[in-house]
Parts: C-alpha cells; structure tokens; sequence
C-alpha cells in the first residue's frame, strides 16, 4: 500500500510550453536535447531520430484511445492504493486532454518505429508526466514526482497496452465513423429501391441481357449486400472488445497485481461506453493480433459489395448516347480538361479505388497478424495504421457516395422502357410452356431476323393469346410458372 | 398441376455405359459427338473443348452439393404436382448416386469455363437425364422422357443454384474436415499446455529475452487462437447457410413457383443435417458472393495463427546446437541429402507454407468476390475453387502437424532451465521496488560485466534478501507485484 | 581420381516393376515398406506417410527439369573422374527416361512437403538408383553400386540443385507453352487491328462517350500492352537463367570440387538449349528466390493486360439490345440453363478468373519469397507450384481466348456507325476554334434538348462551314488542331 | 499560326495573394466561391467539395512532375506559333514556381478523386492560369488572357498528360531517393561482407545447424540481393521512360498537333535529365498502367530481399542470452516501458513493416492497374500514390536501417566460435570419404551421447588423421571434396 501522500497544489495552467530552444531529457541511454517548447521526453526524441521514415505518423486515434487507458490504469492503481490519489488523479487530468484532442501537438512519431508501439506509449508516458509536472510546478525532465515508467507506466507494459489502444482506436472510429455512415448509405439505398420498386428494366447476366427485374428489386441487393457487412462488423467488433491489458510485459501480468486487467477493462468500457472486457487469454492477445486481422477482414467484407454497388453505378450512368444509361448520374463537376460538357462517374471512380485500397491495406494487415514471434506480435503499428486509414476512407468515401451520387441519380426512364420493349431474353417465361429446346429456336430466330420477340414468336406458331399472357415484363419480375399445366 | 403419368418401369442397371466410340448429343446449338461411355450430353462436351485450361477440374464435393441441390428441387416440383412422381423419384435415385460419388467420372469439365458454373450445372442435367434415361431402357441423348432443362432443372437456373451448390459443398467440407481437424489440433494443443504448466521458460518480445512464463502458458496461447479460429468459422457458416435457390435466372424467382426457395432450402437442410434456409434477397445472393468472400477471410484468419503456431515450433526447435532448442521435434524423416543426421521442422514448414496459400487464394476469392456485375457475380467457379482447396489444404496441414509435431514434440528441458539461470530480463521485477533507472543499470552492467542477474543486483547495492524474495522465477509467471509498500 | 571400374553389363530392361506387395528399403532413420511396383525408396516412403496433404503433388515439369540437372552433375562428375564412367552413363540414361516422361509414377510426392524440396530430390535420387540398378541385374533398395546419395547426388544438395531444378523448369514451361500463346494472341489482336483500322468508333473514357478512335487502334492497343508483357517476361527469364547448384549445402560448395557448378550450368544449357549458367553469387541463390518472386511478377504483369482486353471485349459485346454490342461474340456454347438463346462472353470470363488467380498465386510468391533465413529460403514447393500454375494458366487461357473469342468475334458495324452519328464529345474538335468554354456549352445543348449535336452547334451559331470541316470522325482519330489560324 | 502578339508588361510579383474572403471563379457548370487566398479555380474547388475523402492528398511530387510537363507543352506549342511566345514564356515561368515547390500550397486535392487524375490536372492548369494573370496585373478568375483549358492545357488533355505526370514523378522519385539508399545500402553490406570474410560460422538451413561458411559470405548474398533488386528497377525503369503526352482524349493525338508527343517528351527529357521518350502506342499508354504495375513489382522485388536481410538481422542479433546472438544490435533506444535495460531490433522491424506494406501497396497496384476499361485507365491516383508511398518508405527505410543498424552491428565473436566448436553438421565434410550413411550414425551418436563430433568419429572408427584433415571449419567454407580418391 502506497503512502498516501498529502497533494501538492495544482497549478491552472493551459497546455504548452514558451520555452524556446532545448531542454535535456534523459533515459536508461543516457542524456539527449528535446525541443523546449514540446512535452515529449528523451525516448520520443530518439524515436524521432532514428525512425522519420515516409510522412505516416502513428495515428492520434491511438493517443486519444492511449489517454483512456492511462487514465484507467492510473483509477485502479490509485483505488488499490498503489499510486497516491492525487497523483493519479493529476494523471486523469492530462489523459483528457488527450483525448479532448488538446494535447494532439505533442505526439509526433512515425508508424514506422518499433513493431511493439513502446515508442509511442513511452511518448504518452512522456508527456502526461511532463505535463503533470508542469501543473505541479516542477521541473520538466525530473521525472518527479510523476516518472513516466514507475508512475505513468505503473502495471503496464507496451506488450499489453499498445495492442488494447489499438483496439479502443479501432472501436472508436468504427463506432462514430464507419457504421453511421454505413447506415445512412444502406438507408438511401433501400429509399431508392422503394422509390423505384414497380419500373421494370432488363436483367443483365455475364453483362448479357436477361429476364426483367424492378429497378427497386436491383436496388433491394445493394441494400441487402450493406446490411450484410454491417453486421458483420458488428460481429468482428466482439473480437476487439476483448482487451490484453493486464498482462504486462509477456502476458503473465507480473508487476500488475491480480485482478489489474479486470479492472481496467471495465473501466475503459465505462470510460468510452463500449462494452469492453478483459481478454480470456492474455499471450494470444498479445501475441497475436488476430482480432484486428479478422476485423481488417470485415472491412474488407465492407469494400467488396462497395466496389460492385459503385462499379454497377458507373455501367448502369455509361453514355449518355453509346452506353447503357439507365442512370443519370448527377454532374458535380466538369469531367474532362479537353471535352467539353463531359460528365464522368467520378464519386463512384472513388469508391472504387477506395475499395481497392482497402483490400490491399487488408493484405498487408494479414500478413503482418502472421509474423508474431513467441510472446509477442512485433507488427502492431502497421496493423493499425491500415485498420484506421480504411475505416476512414471507407467511412468518407460512402457518405460522398451517398450525397454526391445515390440520393442525386436519377432513373432514363425512357432508356429503360425501350430496353424492355427490344428484349428477347423474357423467351424464358415462354420456357415452361413450349419447352426449352423451342424457345431457344424463338430467340435465336429474333436475333437472327432482327425481329421483336413477340413477332418471332408468333411466326413460330405460339399463339398470341399464350404470348400475351405470359410475356408480361412486370409478371416477369416475380416467382411464377407459365402454364403449368402444360407442362409435364 | 402436372398430370400424374403411370410411372414407366424402371431397370435395375448399374453405373456405366458399355458402349465405345461417340454417340450424337444434341443442344440449341446442334449436334455434338460425345464419347459413347458417358453419359454427359452436347453442353459438357462444348465445354470440355472450349474450355481444357490448366489442369484444375470443377471440386467434386460441388457436384455432390448439386447432388442434393437437384435431389430437392425434384421433391418440391413433384410436391407441387408439377413434376410426375415417378420421374422425380427417378432423378432422386440419381442425385443419390452422385452425392455418393458412383457417378464421378461423369463430372469432367475444368474450373476455367463459364464463370456462372452453367457448364456444371448442365453437365449435372445431362448426366442426371441420360442415367435416367438409361434406367428407363430408352435412348440416351433423347431428353426423353427426363429433359436435362426442363426436368431435372425445372424451376432452377445456374444463377441460383450453383451459388447454392457451392455454399452446400464449403459447408459440408467445413464440417466434414475441417472443424474436425481444428478441435483436434487446438485439444492436442491443449494437452500439451497442461502437461507443460509448471515448466518455466524465458519468455521472449522482439525475440528478444524477456521475462519468463510457463511453457504450458505459452501453449495456451496457441490453443487460445485456434479456438478464436474456430468461433470465427462457426460464425461465418451462418452465410453459407442462406441459400440463393428460388431466384432464378435474375433473382426474382421467374419460372419458379412462390414458395420453391424456402422449400427447396428447407428440404437440402433435411438432406444434409445443416441448417440451410433461403436467403433473405435473392438479388443480393446471385449477384455477389459475399458470404463465400466471408468465409474465405475466416479461413484466411486461421490460416494467420497457425502460420505463428508453425513458426514458432520451428524456431524453438531450431538447433540443436546453435538454435534456440527448447523443444526437441519429432525426427520423421532424413533432413538434407547431403548433410547426415540433420532434422528438419518439415511439418512446420509445410503449415507454413499451407498458410501462405491459403492468404493467397484468399486475395484472389476477395477480388473475385467484387468483380460481379448487375444481377450476377460471374466469377464463380474460381470463388468455390479456392474455397475449398483452402478448406483442403489446411485440414491436412493440421492433421499432420498436429500428429507429426505437435504430439510428438519434446521438451529440451536442460536448455529451458539453462536459460532461465543467464536471463537477465528477471530484472523487471525488481522495478516496482527499486525504480525502472535503477533497474536499468543493473541490467546493462550484467550484460557488460557478463555477470549472472543476481551478482549484477548485488554488487549494485540490491540486498540478497530483497532479490531472493522477488526475483523468482515461477513466482515471475504471474500477477503481482514486488514489495507494493515501497513504491510510490 | 575415382579408380575407372570396367563397366558391368546393362539390361535392355523396360520401365516398370512387376513385382508386388512392399520392398524393404532404408534409409538413415531405418528401414520402411515401400510398394514393390515402384522404384522409389525409403524417403519418398516417409514423405508420402508425413505429407499428404491436399491433392496438390509437386509439378512433373519439375522432376523433368531434375533429369537434366542430375544428368549434367553425373557429366561433370565423370569428367572430373569422381565416378566412374559407366555408372554415369547409366545414370544419364535413367535421367532421359525421366526428362522424356517415362517414369512420371514414380513421383507421387505432395507440393506440402519440406521447404527445401529434399523429398523431392531424394525421390529423384532413389528412383535414378533404383532403376539404375534394375538395369544392372541388382536387388533394389541395395544402394549397390549406384548410391542415392554417394552417386546420384554427388557434389550435390537439395539446397542447390532443387532451386536449380525450379528454374530449369520454369524456363522450360515458359519458352514451351507461355511465349508461343502469347506471340500468338498478341499476332491475332494485331490482325484484327489491320483488319478494322478503318473502322470508326465512338472511344470511351471513365465509360463514357469521349472522342472517336477507329477500332484497329483500339485493337493496337491489346496488341501493344501483350508485346510489352512479352518484353518483360523475356526480361524475367533473365535471372532465371542463374542456377545456384555447385552451392551444396549452404552456398560454399563444400562436397564440391572448385568449378562444379560452372560446368553443371553450362551441360544444362546445352542439354536444354537455354541459355543457363552459374549464379554470381550462390548465397543469395540459395537463401532467396528472387528471381522466382520476379518472375512470378512478370506473370502478373502479362495477367494485368489480359484482364483489361477479356473485360473490354465482355463489355463490347454485351447486349445484344440492352448493352454496348459493337462485337457479336461468338457463340460456342448455350449461355444458360433456364435462358434460351442467351450467349455469353463465357471466355472472357475464363481470362478475367485466370488473371485474378494468377494475381493471388503472385502474393503468395512473393510472401513465400520474403521468407527465407540465413542460407535458405525454405518455401520452394509452394513458390514453383504457384509459378508453374501460372505459366500453365495463362498460356491455356490466351490459346483458347484466341481461339474461340478473338479469332472468330465480329463487329456489329450498324451499331458503331450509329453511335458515332449520335455522338456528342466530337465538340472537343470544335473547342481550338471557338474555345473550352464555347463548346462545353454546345455539349450540354445538345444533350439537355437531345440534339445532334450539328444541329446544337448550328443553333449555337457555329457556321456549317466550319462545323463539317471540323467535325470529320474519321480525320477526329488522328493528331491534327483544327483551325489553329484562329487560335490564340 | 498564332498571331504573335506584343507581350505585355510582366510584373515581379512573389508568390501570394494578400486577399480575404472569396473570389468567385467558374467552370461550365457555373460560378463558384473559392478561398480568395488562393489561386486555383472553380474545379479545384468542386474537387475539394466533393472529394474530402480520407487525409491523403495528391502527391506533391505529382504537380512537381506537372510543372516540367506543363512547361514542355508551352514550349512546343510557342515553337509551333499556335502559343505567343510571351504568353508560353509566362507559363514556363510559373511551372518552374511549381517544380521549385514555391506553389506547393496551392495543391489541396485528395489522392480520391476521379479516376482520371483530371481534377488535379485542372488544379495546376487553374493555379498557372491565375499565377499568370497576377503576374499581368489581370483580374483572378477572368482566365483571360491564360486560359486554363485553351492555353495551359493546350494540346492536352488529363488523360495523356497525368500519367505522363506520374511517370515524371515515379522516376525522380526513384533517381533522387530511392536509388542512391540502395546502393549505399548495398555498399555498407558489402562492406561488411569484406570485413568479416575470415569470420567462420555455422551456416543454418531450415533454422537447423549447418556446415559452415564464413559471416562475409553470408553477407555478400545480402549485397548480391539488394544488387539484383537494384538491376531490376532500373529495368523497370525503362518502361516508365516512355510517355504518353501527344495522345490527348483517347490516345489518336485529336486537338494536337502531329509531332507534339515526340516534341514535348523530349523537352521533358532535356528539362528533368531523364531519357524519356514518347510512348510507342498511346492507346496502350493511355487504357493501362502497365509500366506502372511493372514498377511496383520492381519495388516489391526490392521489399522482398530487404525483409529477409531484416529478418536476419533481428534473428541473428536475438538473446542476449537466450538467442542466437551472433550479432550485438546497436542500443539506439531504451527497448521496453517495463522491462529495464532491453534492446530491441527496432530497425530491423520497420524494415520489415514497410517491406509489408510495400507488398500490400503493390497488390492494390495490380488491381488497379487491372481495371482500365476502353480507352482509359481510370485508377491512376491509387496507382501513383502507393508508388510513390512505396518508393519513399523504401529509400527512407534503408537509410535509417543503414545507419542505425549495419553499420553499427557488431559480431558477437565468442558466441560464433563456440557454436561452430559445437557443430555436428561439419561431418558432412565427411561423406565424402565413408560414405553418406556411415556419417549420418556418427551425426546421431554426437547428438544422442552428447559428444563432440570429433569424439563421436574417433568412437565410430574415423581415423583421427583423416578427421583432423578433413573437417577444418574454414576450409569447409570452399568448395572441395574430402578424399576423392577413396570414393567410388
């Protein structure tokens, strides 16, 4: 038990430094200068070093999911009377203003740094101490009397940490992000193929004409498809609420007394209101990152019914005169330098490469969720680097798909009926009746002849009564047998 | 309703056609020579011509699904009266000799054809109707009296029951095999780590040494993931179960009577023992493969554990003399052709390289997965292709690793405690009590000095009574905290 | 100098063993039961008990590839005086029998075996002694005179001559099967470009209608992109040319005399009729597959065309009323089981499946090749198998798209000239003369008030003079300004 | 021929617009506000709007490449009179502002935007337009008397000119950066290589111990990768020469004159000091990416040796104590928050990280590059953005892992004597002399007695003046055989 010291006075102080030029921080290495005017220490200033590699900077996702962490560990090391009251509550007070976003300045590394993230905890570390001495008074550096490792770190290691900010972050951003906008682009679809549930066009198979369908019947399936990977979002999530704090440097939990874990999880879930929980087994969730592979999966899910609702957005808007143009897509900008008056398929081209990109952060996830060794998986900063880029840009890219190209297009209605009236392949309502072998001679002849399909079906001896009542585009387009007594 | 004809009589002839040389079959596009000693018709053997690619045939566990697929759409066409009794009885009798594979030879055509799997479908028509034909004692290639498209695919399309066939066969083979396979391999793992529990190791991070944890914790963690594995499969079956039959050629059920989906969903349920039930959308379900791409990433996310399982037995088997060497593997078979005596992690190597393959069929199933078009996904036949060459292979993989290593794996337990004396990472745990800086240095001057941990913690003013207290092994591999009172 | 023993007498033996039930054979583990009818031995025994994994066995071309290797090291070895010559000469013969096919049964071994492809090379070597001795009258399995290891693989270890054996191979396939379908697919593309360079089409960019091109130089251009496809796979053989074997086991050449490998290569060039010689540097041969991984990209940039071409020419000739339809492809098939009539571009969508798959087989290439350590890369099975895949893929798919599509598609040449007739983007000739702006405003005319576009630009005050001068689509498809005199 | 006007007066303006609010600018779809601060246009603005995806913005190294472009264009269309030679000369001098990066600012747009890259060509040509008009004292937004489309544009369109722009960049990327960190990477691997020539080790095949081979051996394979992967990018090189500027719309070269092409890529060429050179076929260049593709495999065959020398590396340099640790790893930081004085192979792993992505990079390279359809390929931002994210996180990666890690690793000489004392594998030197399976029980008795390998020989009857010839560790390290005399 910690003696509980009497707290020093607290001073109100706005975050930043004045200071200019540099400040000496130390670490186990030794001495090294630090910016003055930054909270960071002397292992962020190394990092910073040794690790400037490309313009990708751990995502601040990470930090502001670190802030609950930290602000969770230091709750239960207070409340089990190992971290004085008031210390832990001076490290409360700084964890929200990183995740208030007010502290974002301060946490400059690069993804690409060490595979555990410990260069990115110690930057936490670094600056909530740091700043906690500010607001005490002290001396920035000091370490006193809120050490970044004894202190900050108190029951915790990067191993069981980096890897549970990960899964906060990703939680976070799919939360507020990723499944609202999922929502609203389900709910404009489905609004589409209510709005349009009885204009019949023609089926397309192997891009080939086919049978008849409802546009809203089309649109039905982009719904569904939505709904599809939503839920199983949803379901990937479960595997992310589970939560390796607690096992410290390889698992086991030494240094965090028992029950640690527990607690912290449960208090992170009422911290962020998401239904957090302490992991079952502690060295796979840190020796693995299985859970964000498989979530990585589910974005994935996501990105595939993307690319083919957007992918059929531009085919069904090709023209206007040598395409298929069923839809008039809305002309938010011009679309070439050189033809005038072009308009293109742009807001579904994003979507497309946002798609693409998506399955290739996926298979960079995947391959780095296999390269663990023993207690730990070293690829942890890729893995969430990709996780949050493709929950961003999917979240984005569906609500410009949605406002900029679902709720503005518009149906070619006279496209679409004359498409209909041309088709020949509703030979195959005629199928049941006259046999299989037979209404292919009909269609065959149609194309051959260059006739309607009513026209050559007449001229091969089908009586125009059976023609008419079973050729009928809107029956088409809903389960049904021609004639079923004829058939045997 | 159908008339109900007197039902012809049937011969009781075994599988296969004596005859040699061709026979003239015939389809919409005229006639074909088939080989005479089989029974496929004109469209199997357009397909075999056009479409000879590589030397991957169509998976037979495909058209023993379309075995049941057809079984079921016979019963509820009979059912309905619109198909007479005898002749769907008939059509049963040979959907059971294909699902019990009498009927493989028959089933000839490549992956690389049509990309609805008509071809296979068709070919599944022809067979069925010649082999019925025959039973009958009448003239194969007639279509009398059980037409190929308007008997034994009456209702159906290639559209939606090739899906369904191949949502049957993944399920089947995940069943069969695979979830089989998994239980086994993660109870052997299992096994190993309650045999193992009390078995100290040096735990490693960065491969770096680290502090320790039991082998059978380390153990856990591996069964833990193939559980993880294994819930996650479970959850992506729930796709699969949910069958397009019903919709037709465009989804919308067109010569097909209301209600034949749920049906004929319900009835391959009762055939199977697996709780298929009709999609919710139809269009969604022959449109895209999403579940199929579903289930791909969750084999994909087994394939990601057992690529670190396999790993890390070859690394900790590696040696003997100039490896890590804590477990001594299995000696199965000569190493090297050229070097005598050596001992190869062979079973590792091939999990590892099954894993690989399966991540890379996955990245092919996903862009399959995105490519369909308006009312159909026609990338099909390489979807199910993969699917269940993945399903195959890690199956095998784990039944072999799991009997060719894992059980026969031995603890090198000279090495295990070897190590555990020189680590110097057992320093961590006097952290709490003494500060991380002044654990630091004594660590450093171990290493420097080449001093054991203890003589390091000593000559640096730790007392002995403090470090025999704290710093013991078994007691490191889990929670807690050394002498709490001290720390502040 | 090995002592030149007289030469025993030679069987004229034919392949095949009569005997039946098992042969004891052993190796350096003990004894095993082989199959009496096979003449391979202890460790092919053990790899097919530990390994039968899958349906997937190591490709032929492989073990092809090994009978010139091993014939090439018995040469050397011979001339170096190290065996005696008729037991080389013994050995080259069997190795014949192995490059021409002879003894394909004898190689049952799984792709899923050990990483180095030992078992694969011993089944080699115990196949060539067997039957070496069958042909000298011995008791097989005797290893006497003709030793697996002491003979056959004299100055040799998988670890050189298995990477060896997967380039041979590689190359092989590739000058056999990949450069001659490619030549000819890239020459049909061309002649169908001679053909229609005349032709007038409206071009389509972001799907929609843009400035005339004539179809020959639409068609140029799949030409173009499979002629640079050509030049790079050319290139790739480049570094396949490069064999690592004289390495032995870990790249030093220990077991081998000084200029082994030089000479090994240089008899496999001749042998072979490629131009092979010695890796400069044998680590990296041994360690990587680089060359391989490079050359499985090569692949994948001749996949990439392929798939642009087979989906163009889908899209092209969709329809035939509600799609784009300037190509009526052929119809070699029925296109459906429940449409009749229906044709589809059933070969294009073998192509689109052959180039996804070929993709995925490169990622797993490519991760399999970033897996070697220290001196080997031990992923070769599933590195050569994905290769040769490839190479058997795509050159069966180009021939039969040749073939059956682009040989035989046509133009619907009522379509293109109506399309160009309608045509709005021609305006962009008109935009040097009146400028952007201008004559965006005449599109957009045309377009809202469904114009022609001449009767827009007349109405918008463009003289008719001008309009048909500049308006021209066949000189639309070459470089030219119009009326640059007026351009400022 | 352009009237050669009088140029007007330029004005010596820097960079900046001092105005507030906004400025209204149009396009053809009408007006727009635009922040008055800055200089681009209405679609720049529309871009903004629109395409607010994600954090990733266009490359700036993209506008740099722009910049030579725009001025090559200028420069022959002054020289054609179609451009007044002030107005061209105006142009030039703003394009060097952007090559400069002195308009940097003015380059907002997204990377996900449309397809075409036609947005951000209409950023540069608006922000020239404007920069122009400043520098005549003109009204912002007039486009007059620099027209974005008629003059800055002039001759082009977006669909030749932004992959001409992007082969720009990828090459200077590639010549300032990319090339030079690898061969100083390559140098300082070599330089190890000639360093530690003597240094005898234990060479490992499957992790396993193997014969020996000298560590400056093991090092030249990792110099000879990393010269392959050298060779093989400026092969790839070679195809990103080629442009496809002239091509305009669709590739026929409408609106530009004969000869731009060639003209303006050979400006291009003097201006940047590459040898670029106009595309043999611009409608290949214009509908594919295929240069681009092959470059990116180029960079993934980069990637892929650079994984195994880091992975080497950590492995090599793993312990202290229970490792292999063959290597000390530089201390450049602190390795763990918890666990005192541990160094970590952190450059090591984000090498391997971006090695990773730079594979996932790729994969999305090839689908895209897959995607083209008719005249254009419309996923050119996907493919410039992960080229030149790979091109930069490679060359930033193999400096830092140069200086932090090569050049700083040191042998851990003790380690490698004993373990080559140790070794058992060197008995392969033996074979030769008593045959394969007479070495292969000695290997055993040394393992299963725990005997030197010595001991083990002498005890199975080796002479000890044979052992002591024979299996020398650094002559095992050449090529040679053992006693060729004795072996038959």
């Amino acid at each position: 038990m910690a003696r509980e010291e009497t707290s020093p006075r607290i001073l109100d102080l706005p975050i930043g430094l004045a200071a200019r030029g540099t400040r000496t921080e130390s670490d186990s290495m030794g001495e090294i200068e630090v910016p003055a005017g930054h909270y960071w220490g002397a292992q962020t200033q190394r990092s910073l070093v040794h690790f400037n590699i490309g313009e990708d900077r751990m995502p601040k996702a990470v930090y502001h999911a670190y802030g609950y962490v930290k602000k969770a560990a230091a709750m239960v090391n207070a409340r089990a009377g190992r971290l004085p009251r008031w210390k832990a509550g001076l490290i409360c007070r700084v964890c929200e203003e990183i995740v208030s976003g007010g502290l974002d300045g301060e946490f400059p590394l690069y993804v690409w740094q060490t595979g555990s993230g410990t260069q990115s905890n110690m930057n936490v570390n670094e600056v909530i101490s740091n700043r906690a001495i500010q607001l005490l008074g002290g001396r920035l550096g000091s370490k006193e009397p809120v050490h970044p490792n004894d202190h900050v770190n108190m029951g915790q290691s990067s191993n069981d940490t980096f890897v549970t900010a990960m899964h906060v972050a990703a939680v976070q951003a799919t939360g507020d992000r990723l499944l609202p906008a999922l929502a609203r682009l389900r709910d404009a679809a489905s609004a589409r193929s209510r709005e349009w549930d009885g204009v019949v066009k023609i089926g397309r198979t192997h891009l080939e004409d086919a049978t008849p369908l409802t546009v809203g019947q089309e649109w039905s399936g982009y719904a569904a498809q939505l709904q599809d990977a939503d839920d199983d979002l949803r379901h990937a999530l479960t595997g992310l609420y589970r939560l390796a704090i607690g096992g410290t440097a390889v698992g086991t939990g030494l240094n965090a007394p028992p029950g640690f874990g527990d607690e912290a999880a449960a208090r992170i879930a009422r911290l962020t209101g998401h239904p957090f929980e302490s992991a079952p087994n502690r060295f796979a969730a840190q020796a693995s990152c299985d859970a964000l592979v498989r979530f990585s999966a589910a974005l994935r899910g996501l990105a595939v019914p993307l690319f083919k609702f957007a992918n059929d957005m531009r085919w069904l808007g090709s023209g206007p005169r040598a395409g298929l143009h069923e839809l008039v897509l809305p002309a938010n900008e011009p679309g070439s330098s050189i033809m005038p008056g072009k308009v293109n398929p742009t807001q579904a081209e994003a979507v497309l490469m946002v798609a693409i990109q998506v399955m290739g952060n996926d298979g960079a996830v995947a391959m780095a969720g296999a390269e663990g060794n023993f207690e730990l998986n070293a690829f942890r900063p890729i893995i969430i680097d990709n996780v949050l880029r493709s929950v961003r840009l999917l979240s984005d890219a569906m609500e410009h798909f949605r406002a900029f190209l679902v709720e503005g297009v518009k149906l070619d209605t006279a496209r679409l009926a004359a498409d209909v009236d041309r088709s020949v392949m509703m030979v195959t309502a005629l199928s049941p009746a006259i046999g299989y072998d037979s209404a292919a001679r009909i269609a065959h002849r149609a194309l051959d002849e260059d006739l309607t399909l009513k026209d050559a079906a007449l001229r091969s001896g089908v009586a125009e009564s059976l023609y008419d009542r079973v050729v009928d585009p809107a029956r088409l387009t809903r389960p049904g047998v021609a004639s079923a007594s004829d058939v045997t």
